[in-house]
């Protein structure tokens, strides 16, 4: 049964192409075990001390992931503690260097190497915290780590796309309770960024307005899905959200890349996050989470219709055949009811 | 907090546009209760007796649903026990019939009632088997069932799509525990629905050939993802699968609507049916899964190009953030390699 070896960090995932629908899959084998570990589940972690000896993230523990490629310190060499803030490459990564960027024929299919990058960025020595209770400086590095990072591959010219993400909790898909984001860059332009931005080319197209400007507007005129605003951002339960709590994060500044924030953006976006995810966090019982940041996708793209924004997917429901057989998503709480929730979330 | 009380049934569902992308939404808020019941989450029930007096699909308990709209019976009146299979409206459901048809403007943004049909095909009186447990001839039934239900709605003016799917077990969404199918009838089109549609479309003009036709010819010469065969049908792996162990039921002979079986094909599909999941349980030690059967929309589509099947999604992992904020899919198990692990499944 060769290849479906436990956890085989060697294995160079593959890209799939879906002949029908020309949507990408990422074949990424070695990210998992056999069928019966995949069976088995995934549970979550109990609590834990505050560092944990057997955590690859923990300070200490640098020798058991790959070295880092970024780091804020206060101290220390590299690969050692001392660290704030601290990226290295995804051991298990779902796209990796290496590999060819052609597009290859498997009989009537298309494949290609999946190449491209996956990185963690560790968000904290601290094992336990998540995201909104670590100080509003430690919030800012971890932007500034976001920002370093997306800069560094947003200019590569075979990658098509960058994708900055988290999972919070089991539910969320997440493996390791270490506070942490993902980054993950690639060769092909996801679906979902397509949609958008063909969305928003066409709606620039039509009624000379970027579509993103156009909801800020509305949102802000309207008062009902707004959940709070600063003088940069402006935060909103989304109109058509998939999720129940979908909440975007938007930049009131139309503003193409999520690299071009100015130094008090960036401060000022680190307030607003934690704020937001505070108030998710009250309003729903800690629930697991997601998020995205939705930006140009990558330097080659002439775009002028976009606007960066940062999208989170609270997993509080479970999806089922409807929503996977027809990628028509049933949102069982009204955006509206959502919002006046989460505006009367108590201020700290 | 009008509007966010429990399962509040009269609540008439809307369709929301989202306004970038231009998918469709569905916010059917009766469906659930508070934030702070969603944030509960919902826990697998216990094993109970083979008929459980507190589950409304049970026999003895019928007065506990909407009346029947159909069902396939040895005796009893309507609405009273006898029956083997039967079918009845969505008591919480997610589009339901009464509203207009119109296309609204809410500022910005569109809208429509969530007019249509939700209902369930409760597949046995027997409150605990899973699908592939029954004898073939009651799983016939059951597939008889979906049949003069697609049919039902398939003709239906004002309805542009049906879509019958099934979720079994915590993992993929169910809220009951009794074996039960059901029917989600709308006045949209889903947009994953849209993409096969064309990416069918396209692949017949370029190469005067069916998609589907195409890929069940290349799949039995190469051998490498077939699960098993029949006369008229073939299980296959999907060859950019977005879930692990992803399996298709695809008839042989092109068709277009799952309601043109011939009753020895529709018979042939229940026995293929029920085996695909024997292995898919035996394999993943009972998993999870929901299947969706993609079929031609609906009457009014003047379609050449598609060719029926359905689509099985075992759900032995957790979504994350880059899935849902990309819509690529990161599969951890090679399709070749699932398709291995199902054949060698032990016969019964």
């Amino acid at each position: 049964m060769a290849g479906i070896t436990r956890r085989d960090a060697s294995f160079q995932p593959e890209l799939r192409k879906n002949i029908v629908t020309r949507e990408w899959v990422i074949i990424a084998k070695g990210r998992s075990g056999r069928p019966s570990d995949l069976a088995r589940g995934s549970e979550p972690q109990a609590r834990l001390p505050a560092v944990d000896p057997n955590c690859p993230f923990c300070p200490g523990n640098e020798a058991q992931t790959p070295p880092e490629v970024f780091a804020l310190r206060d101290g220390g060499l590299r690969n050692s503690p001392g660290w704030s803030v601290r990226v290295v490459p995804n051991k298990f990564a779902a796209l990796r260097p290496g590999g060819s960027d052609v597009l290859r024929s498997e009989g009537i299919y298309s494949a290609r190497d999946g190449f491209g990058a996956h990185e963690v960025i560790i968000e904290s020595p601290d094992h336990h915290k998540d995201l909104w209770e670590m100080d509003t400086a430690h919030v800012e590095g971890v932007i500034e780590a976001y920002r370093q990072r997306y800069l560094a591959f947003e200019v590569a010219e075979s990658l098509r796309h960058v994708l900055i993400f988290r999972n919070h909790g089991a539910k969320a898909g997440t493996s390791l309770i270490h506070p942490h984001t993902q980054l993950i860059a690639g060769p092909v332009l996801p679906h979902q960024v397509q949609l958008e931005l063909s969305g928003a080319a066409d709606y620039f197209e039509y009624l000379g307005k970027c579509v993103f400007c156009a909801i800020i507007d509305h949102e802000v005129r309207g008062d009902e899905r707004i959940v709070l605003q600063s003088d940069h951002f402006v935060v909103i339960t989304a109109y058509a959200g998939r999720y129940p709590f979908e909440t975007w994060i938007l930049p009131k500044r139309h503003s193409i890349r999520f690299a071009d924030m100015s130094e008090e953006e960036a401060s000022e976006f680190a307030s607003v996050l934690k704020e937001t995810l505070r108030r998710l966090a009250l309003c729903l019982g800690l629930p697991s989470y997601n998020y995205a940041i939705h930006s140009a996708p990558a330097a080659e793209y002439n775009v002028r219709a976009y606007h960066w924004h940062m999208e989170i997917y609270p997993r509080i429901t479970t999806l089922g055949g409807f929503e996977l057989g027809s990628d028509i998503y049933i949102n069982v709480t009204a955006p509206e009811d959502a919002a006046e929730y989460l505006r009367q979330a108590a201020p700290v």
